[in-house]
This record gives structure tokens, C-alpha cells and sequence, in this order.
């Protein structure tokens, strides 16, 4: 970070000028070590999986589009596929717990721990075992495909209402400052967001009272926990991961608690629309890049930063110094 | 944008999910008149030219560094170099006035009006033919170059005085709410710039009273006029246009004043870290897509934007529909 701060103040351009992406340069070279580290292999997990709160009436659409949109990720036709391309990105797909059986597809991993979990409204989504093979299966994925730098993505029906109540749980916040229309849902559905959300927090307070991996298991989601696995795995390897919207947001609030530094290899991606975002990336100490009523999720948000993370790192390393260049410094 | 707003609600998205993107590609095919615009040829029109006012001590920098600059952005080392490589985009280096002369190199245009500005604090810039000539020049450009999309960018010691003068002149408001630090003056230089612009607008009172061109004329730049020629040619030809920061800002504004309708055709890239910019954005009614705390200018936070402003048109055409990829809409 030394060394990148340092050969910041001697490029052609007043000190300071390039603003957020001088910082984000030097965070980058302090997360890898490097000033200039590959960036050019970048991996967008999109996992999805069902959560039984959609039962709840909680979203917009029917929980059959979970499924429905993992084949549309496998054709290219989503938003992630077509920002992802347009990144110079891979998409891979994971199903982490999809309700129903997925067709074999090329592009396809199955990592189903279970078929959606349960409704957290009666008791916990999931066991710890479960929610610990999700990690590591996020993990997996990560050591697998060894990209330069990760991107968070996520798909399931239901899943803003998990990760308000991740975020209440964690923060102590009221769902009333937290639970957001997620895909678009009316008054009365947010009314019902709202209600979930506190029966998830009630029916599960003993088992969120004890930690991050118990909040996790008992009112998250099987993607969410994947995607705490590859948030962690991303900073154990010293590379940096970019962080999506508002589920993605839950995920690293969660691997933020449970390992002390991880924050340091996140780079928020954008400022979601939904209502708890903000609270999320103020827990995390993060900035986000843009702020593009983005709510979409599928790592859109982090597909579109991508250009201008590598951006940050070119700059500081494509540049001509001060000397180089023959250009005069401050007038004394 | 009655069909690309019809197409955006058929794609396989949430109803607005993809927030100011779908704002975005909604105006770029109203701009041309096409669902699928070729917007592959990007072109920044990096303009050059110094400035009278430099000598009131408005700068951080000597005015040397102008035609130093210019020699950078020939050699591919500076900051709009290395984005502009990273986005896809040609950089085209005009000399619109710069102050000595510059040693024919490969990529150089030149179009020197005349040696720099008059110095504003003790009355006009330049003459209304010189101002026109320089339009005309920027106009000349785009005409030359053809590009799908064009980015505005600027280089000129003192050109943020010359800017401020024109925001100033051209809105009412006081210096003390539009003048910045610009390359980072200190708080002496700060009052100087402020002091140069009220003598400005005094000395140049009755030519500011007339209209826009004549103000541009009074209190402008040679590059500052050469993009209002840019963004005219462009809007003329229905194509759309990246404004960059604060100078090229203030060219916007004076666009914007001589061709109504000149606005549709602008894409505001970014908010600068410049004191002044936000109340030119207010004015032209646009809002930025990137808030990075640039203030380099060169048009760097246009060729930032460049890739965002591709996406949301890729969006609008790569994606699939609901009824093509059987994904169902919302619940009843």
C-alpha cells in the first residue's frame, strides 16, 4: 500500500485527483500484495438456491423463477450473462439449493445441500451442518476456479427476506429500517416482509444469540452461505472480491464477523436500491462505487464495477510519472 | 423510447431492477432514434488551450503544463490515455490555443485559434469571431472523426477559472458557491480565484448581458468554446454525447443555452469533486452516473463512464425476454 500511495503522488495528474480510484488502487495492492496484480480472470458466482419463507407471500414473483432463471443463466440471457460478457467476466453457476431437480445443463454446478430451506418464520432455515457444507461448498468453488479477482452474485425467491433478517440480527436493527420491496412488492407484501421477518428473529433468537454461523443456519439462505464461502476463501487467497447488492451485502456482513479482516479484500460494488443496503455497507465500513438504483442482484452490480476496479489498477500502472514525462510539478 | 421503455418491461428482470441503466438506454435510443445503436466507436475529443487568467496566480501549476500535457497525451502516459485504452475509445488531441508552439507530432491536431486567452480579469477572453471560430473548430471535429458516441474532455492551466467565470456569468450564482480548488490551489489561491472571477464578471458585465456566445467569448476558454462545439455537432447528429466534469461542464451549459434540445443528447458521466459542478448539473437538469471524486479532467470520468453507458444498451438488446426464456412474471 506504501509503495502504491507513493508511485500515486508521482504520476502525471494533481495530487489527489483521481479521487476514489487512487484509493481503490492502493487497497487493491494491499489486498494482493502486488502493484500490479493479474485482474484479467474474473469470476462472477451466481448461486442460487429456494428459501421456504417464500411461502410467506414475501415476493413479487412465484418461487418457480429461481429455477426458472438458473436456465436462463445456463442460455446467457440474464442481465448477469449479458454485463458479464460485456466485462470480460465468467459466470459460473452454482445450484446450492434450488427447491426442485435442475436438468443436467453444460455450465451447470450442482452443489444442492438441500431442496430450499425451511420457512424461518417456524424455526431455523437450516441446520448448522447445512449451512457449514454451504460455506464450503462456496469455498470450493473458489479453490476451483482460482480467479483473479471473485464477484458475489446470487438468485432465489425469497432471498431479501433472509438477508433482512440476517441484517437485523447481526445489527440489532429494526426491520423496519431494513426490510425493502426487494423485486417489487406492494404495501401489503412489505407488511408481510416486515411480519417474517420478526417471527424469523423471535422463533430463532437462542440460536442467533450465539453467533455469525448460527444467525447463518438459522435465518439465512443456502446461496447466502455459499456465498459467506466465497467471500472468506477470496481473502484467505490475498484476492480481492467485489461484493454485489443487498444478499450479497448479507453474506459479507456474516463473513465479516467470523473472520476479523475480511472486509479488507471487499470492494462494495454499488449502493443498492433496496432499503437495508445502506445499513449494511455502513456495518461494513465500505464506500460502494455506484449508486444506480441497481436491485437486481445475479452480481449485476459487481459485473458493472469490474471495468472500473481493473480501471484503478491500470491507471497506477499505466501512467507516466512526472519525470517520465517531462511534466512540471506544483508551481513552489 | 416509447419501444425501448415497451422492451425493457419484457426483459427478464424485476419491473425497474435495473434502475437508472434502463432510464439510460431509454434516452439513448430516443437520442437516436434506434434500439440498437452502433456505439463501438467512441471518441474523446481531448481539447487544448491556455489562459490569460493563469497569470493572476489562479493555478496550482505553471501554464508550461499545458503543452506539457499535450505532449503526454501523445505519448499515451496520461490519465485519459490509459482509460481510454481500458474502455475502447480513441483519444483525439486538438491544440485549440495553446500558448507556444507545439512541435508537429503524430496524432496532434491542430487548430490554434490564437496563443491563449486575454487574461479575463481585464476584459474579454477573445473576440466573438475568435470564440465562433473555435466553436466551429470543435463542430469541425466530430464532423471529421464521425464517431457513434463522443466524450468531451479538456486540458488548460486556468481553465477552471475560466469555467467558474462562465457558470457564474450564466447562472447567477455567487463565486463563492462556484469557484473550487481546482488542481488543489491552497486557501490563498482559492481567494484569488474567487477574486479573478468577480473582476471577470464586472469588467465583462456588458458582453455577459447579451447571450451565451458572447459570454463565452468574454469570460470562456478556446478549448471550452471548441466543445460546445463538440456537443452541438453531436447533438445536430443525433448522437449521443459523455460530458465529462466542471469545464466541460460549463461548455454544456453554454450548448445548452444556444441549442435548446441540445441537453437530450448529453450523458452526464460524473459528478466532480469541483465546488461549482453539482449547480451545473442542476442547471442542465442531468444527473451524473458516477460520483468518484475526480477532478482531473481530460475527460476521464467520461471515459469512465463509457462502459456503463455500453451496458445499459446491451442490456436493452442481449437479454432475454419472459416469454422467451418460460420465466414466469410476477404473482397475480
Amino acid at each position: 500500500m506504501r509503495a502504491a500511495r507513493e508511485r500515486q503522488s508521482r504520476l502525471t495528474k494533481p495530487a489527489g485527483s483521481l479521487g476514489r480510484l487512487e484509493e481503490l488502487s492502493i487497497r487493491i495492492a494491499g489486498m494482493t500484495g502486488k502493484l500490479d496484480p493479474p485482474l484479467d480472470d474474473a469470476v462472477v458466482f451466481t448461486l442460487a438456491a429456494d428459501h421456504g419463507v417464500a411461502d410467506e407471500g414475501v415476493s413479487a414473483y412465484p418461487a418457480d423463477v429461481t429455477a426458472q432463471m438458473v436456465a436462463n443463466f445456463l442460455r446467457g440471457g440474464a442481465a448477469i450473462n449479458v454485463l458479464a460478457r460485456a466485462a470480460g467476466a465468467r459466470v459460473v453457476v452454482a445450484d446450492l439449493g434450488v427447491k426442485s431437480d435442475l436438468a443436467a445443463a453444460e455450465g451447470l454446478v450442482s452443489r444442492k445441500i438441500r431442496r430450499g430451506t425451511a420457512n424461518i418464520t417456524r424455526g431455523p432455515a437450516m441446520s448448522l451442518d447445512e449451512a457449514r457444507a454451504a460455506i464450503e461448498a462456496g469455498r470450493a468453488l473458489v479453490r476451483e476456479h482460482r480467479p483473479d479477482i471473485a464477484i458475489t452474485g446470487d438468485m432465489g425467491i425469497g432471498n431479501t427476506t433472509a438477508s433482512a433478517a440476517i441484517v437485523c440480527a447481526l445489527t440489532g436493527l429494526d426491520p423496519d429500517a431494513v426490510v425493502g420491496r426487494g423485486t417489487g412488492v406492494d404495501d401489503s407484501g412489505l407488511e408481510r416482509k416486515r411480519h417474517a421477518v420478526r417471527d424469523a428473529l423471535r422463533v430463532n433468537a437462542s440460536a442467533i444469540a450465539i453467533g455469525p454461523a448460527e444467525t447463518l443456519a438459522a435465518v439465512g439462505g443456502l446461496e447466502i452461505a455459499g456465498l459467506v464461502g466465497v467471500i472468506l476463501e477470496s481473502a484467505r487467497s490475498r484476492k480481492p472480491v467485489i461484493i454485489d447488492g443487498f444478499i450479497s451485502g448479507a453474506a459479507a456482513l456474516v463473513a465479516s464477523r467470523m473472520a476479523l479482516g475480511a472486509t479488507d479484500f471487499m470492494i462494495a460494488s454499488h449502493r443498492s436500491h433496496e432499503l437495508g443496503h445502506g445499513a449494511v455497507l455502513e456495518q461494513l465500513g465500505l464506500k460502494p462505487l455506484l449508486d444506480l438504483d441497481l436491485r437486481l442482484g445475479e452480481g449485476t452490480g459487481g459485473a458493472l464495477a469490474l471495468s472500473i476496479v481493473r480501471a484503478s489498477m491500470r491507471l497506477l500502472n499505466e501512467m507516466a510519472t512526472f519525470e517520465d514525462a517531462g511534466v512540471s510539478g506544483p508551481a513552489p
